[in-house]
């Protein structure tokens, strides 16, 4: 079918090329309009019927938003805000340039105006920030076919109807009823007798993760979100839930190696914007390195004497670091996702130091059979098999200790993953390493 | 809520308490069972509405689960399962012993007992493992006012009934409705008028990570599943998405931290698992780094008469590591999201090598200032420095190459992470150094 279209499109077939866009999902559209010459898009795009047309430019990148945001005329993007959810009209609103936020508050109706700026004035990542007002409320005196005659009403306009709040005449929440319970109804029963008043909601300046896991926790569909007078604002529906929880493990896995976060993908940023994302974090661990060196040298003397023993150092310095990326990794993800709390700790360290002592021997044990086979020196497989012991039990400490420290402290555990526990790690192999290889040879 | 349901437990308050639970959500439910004393759990599940009883059931954990149906008359596993969606039943299932599998399958009818072993078969992490068949379908020559009798009738057992699919005889998916469109048609109007008939589905093999994108990308709450013969054969809803998502992302993180992973939390798995989980890595990459090791014995010439030149071997490697972590983080993300296409490799390669060059020249120019201050030696400055951008460059072109290599040849890019990147680069940095410092010296 998307084949169909490309083909209709490179035939200037306009008419069918309409018929069978109208046909097509918002996501598909959007796919296609991206890939179009820059001169076929605003010509594809007034072929589309008004709420596909409005679906599908929310799917589009900041970059093609902004493009037709000029290339429209005012009447054009007042029926496109129109249409569109206050939700995603604040999500295009952030990334468009000063002058085309003007262009678009200019043609939204003044209700609209003022929600958005109330939006926009919600903490960034906030529940606030990502909810939408477009709910169905209900009262709690309606019969259920008076509430069928509202929501036929004003559904059309609603992010979604199957979830219908209860609010009093101060918008309080009162309780929720869903599509299904009022089917399931008599057509004469009063709302407040079918409707479920414990009500699981997230307030407007809960954190989007936390609304996240609510999501995951329950399985809801939609999350009313009230303000701090419990006065029902708005809703977040499960598709934004699951984009934060994408963000959100982006974003950790970002910060677990090293980068700072751009939310963006690859190929939506330069070059010189992904080297600034990176460069701080490798000149902070290239000079926290230094420590290590700096450490080395105090050894001069040892590996003078023992040449060999220069030749461990990559494996011992490796070692250490997977054994405490290992560890902090488990316990970045067990807070992030709630299954660890810092209450946890002496169990988890516990555990930690079970199996360091058990990864540990079977690392000696392996790594002393091939020191005998390549050199034949026990003392050089004592002392390495004896320093990855150690290094194992630092590593797996540090892996514990520094993410659930993080945490205590408000930071964001994932910062203490891989690379800077490797680099702490390093500098506590090179103590340990020498310290044991000096007692062995008595340097 | 909460807190006043335990007061009332720890009181022995029961009728209270049972008033009490039946306001709760699921998973709420489930929480406060893992809480309670074993000798409670059966008596406090008792009290539990049946509708609800079942969705905490799924909500708990395994352990939990079997206790549960070990304890259980025949009769009230029964009447569980009744209750139970199947896609939710097969997942106790997997985990379970064979013989509480036999009292399970015992006491499900004989229609539900063939579809258990018909989505037993398919493979795990696909759809049609994780698919559920309590939809509702329609016919195309309904009525509005026949479609909802209809849901009406089937609804309560339906896992979703927002979305309707319409099948023919042989149940082929023409089309699907939703009950919105029905609220807002005409009771007379007939169903397929109203249907839509593009519809986005997966096959019953597809991957779970597929279906996940799906969901992602279209906000879907439901997608239908269909069969080779393209026949509806259940469908697939959003929250079971959501938990595919944060499962695979879990399992990357894990993955490119040496970590076999497990699919389970911290503490549902043993030390001694937990060490299973993550020694084979630890010793393929111990062992992979001997080969640094020997490269390092190949130039003991070179240390013996610039002791200094061993100093600099972690601050390299360590950077080498970062360098390389930092790319094949993004080629991994980019491609588990879709972001990156093998076809892209070149305009990606390119985009990293002027990452590379950026950050190797800011790197190597500090580093430059730091030799000079600490040591006031140009040649080792020199040295250092073009081996950082050296290694800058080749650990950016592994980061981009060993996860393309591993898509290519349908191995997982998640494995192609820091860990193994940092032993081939550290091997990489050992030559460059030594080479670029045997010319700078004449050894």
């Amino acid at each position: 079918m998307l084949e169909n279209t490309k083909e209709l499109l490179e035939a200037r077939r306009f008419p069918e090329l309409a018929a069978q866009l109208k046909e097509l999902n918002a996501a598909d559209v959007a796919a296609m309009l991206s890939d179009a010459k820059p001169e076929d898009i605003l010509r594809i795009y007034r072929l589309l019927p008004k709420e596909l047309a409005a679906e599908s430019f929310v799917e589009m990148n900041p970059d093609e938003q902004e493009y037709l945001i000029s290339a429209f005329t005012n009447h054009e993007l007042s029926e496109l805000l129109d249409e569109m959810f206050v939700d995603d009209t604040v999500n295009v609103i952030e990334e468009m340039p000063a002058g085309l936020v003007k262009k678009i508050l200019k043609n939204t109706d003044a209700q609209t105006r003022r929600v958005i700026n109330e939006i926009l004035c919600y903490p960034e990542d906030s529940a606030g920030s990502m909810m939408t007002i477009e709910y169905v409320d209900l009262k709690r005196d309606m019969r259920v076919s008076d509430a069928f005659a509202h929501i036929r009403q004003t559904g059309v306009d609603s992010e979604t109807i199957y979830t219908c709040y209860v609010t009093d005449a101060q918008r309080k929440l009162l309780g929720l009823v869903t599509v299904k319970d009022l089917l399931l109804a008599d057509e004469q029963t009063i709302v407040s007798d079918i409707m479920q008043t414990y009500i699981i909601k997230v307030s407007t300046h809960d954190d989007q993760e936390y609304v996240a896991l609510q999501f995951e926790k329950y399985d809801f569909a939609v999350i009313p979100v009230v303000d701090a007078e419990d006065r029902l604002v708005g809703i977040v529906t499960f598709d934004d839930a699951m984009d934060v929880i994408r963000q959100e493990d982006t974003e950790d896995i970002e910060k677990m190696n090293a980068i700072t976060p751009s939310g963006e993908s690859y190929f939506n940023i330069s070059p010189i914007q992904h080297a600034k994302n990176r460069i701080i974090w490798l000149l902070f661990l290239m000079l926290s390195a230094t420590f290590t060196g700096m450490l080395i040298t105090h050894y001069e003397e040892a590996f003078a004497a023992v040449p060999l023993l220069v030749s461990f150092i990559p494996m011992l310095m490796d070692t250490g670091g997977n054994c405490g990326a290992q560890s902090s990794t488990l316990v970045i993800r067990g807070l992030a996702l709630n299954e660890i709390r810092f209450s946890d700790f002496f169990r988890l360290w516990g555990s930690e130091m079970i199996v360091a002592i058990l990864c540990g021997v079977v690392l000696a044990a392996v790594n002393f059979v091939r020191v005998m086979i390549m050199y034949g020196d026990i003392k050089i497989g004592l002392v390495t098999g004896i320093t990855l012991i150690g290094v194992a039990m630092t590593a797996k400490t540090l892996g514990c200790v520094m993410p659930m420290l993080a945490k205590k402290l408000k930071l964001d555990p994932a910062l203490m993953a891989s690379p800077i526990i490797t680099t702490v790690t390093d500098c506590i192999c090179i103590l340990i390493y020498f310290t044991v290889a000096t007692r062995a040879f008595q340097f």
